[in-house]
């Protein structure tokens, strides 16, 4: 039924900015802070904030390293994540099938 | 480019519960007030501010009247609200075949 395809929607992707963090990641395999930061238009605390709602579900890893003497951001997506975000896609389609078919 | 799929989807959509909404409206035409609530598990002030949302937009139409002598709320999707889900639809479909494409 139409509820239980959308209770089943994978809040931690299910919202904008961390849609846009995945698929950058997926795109890119490897960004840093400044580079989502730019694409996505979000400030830092608003990035930062939903990098780590994704590390602390252990979909993507956060490495802090240095460029140079500064400090520098690296993200990837891991295998776990990978995984669930395919799954979240596959949640997208079920749920565009099943609206486009009860629009009859 | 990913970003721009992402920044067009539509927010009045990318909401859980507005999905939800949304997604039944579609399938039964017209719902309650009550129907909705106990089919989307949200309380009276939340299902109200996510209803609002969307009659604000054009969406929906709330239809305020009684069912004997109790007040009797009705819901159901506007054709520029039909119009716009479908292209919320399209747009995450577009968004599916990006994050596929760029995932290998």
């Amino acid at each position: 039924m139409a509820e239980d395809v959308i209770f089943e929607l994978n809040e931690i992707f299910h919202v904008k900015a961390r849609l846009g963090i995945m698929t950058l990641l997926i795109s890119f395999e490897e960004m840093d802070f400044n580079g989502l930061k730019s694409k996505l238009g979000l400030t830092d605390g608003n990035l930062g904030a939903h990098l780590r709602v994704l590390e602390d579900a252990g979909y993507i890893k956060i490495i802090k390293g240095y460029k140079g003497k500064r400090p520098h951001t690296t993200c990837r997506i891991t295998e776990k994540g990978s995984e669930a975000f395919q799954d979240y896609l596959k949640q997208l389609e079920n749920l565009i099938k099943m609206a486009r078919a009860e629009n009859k």
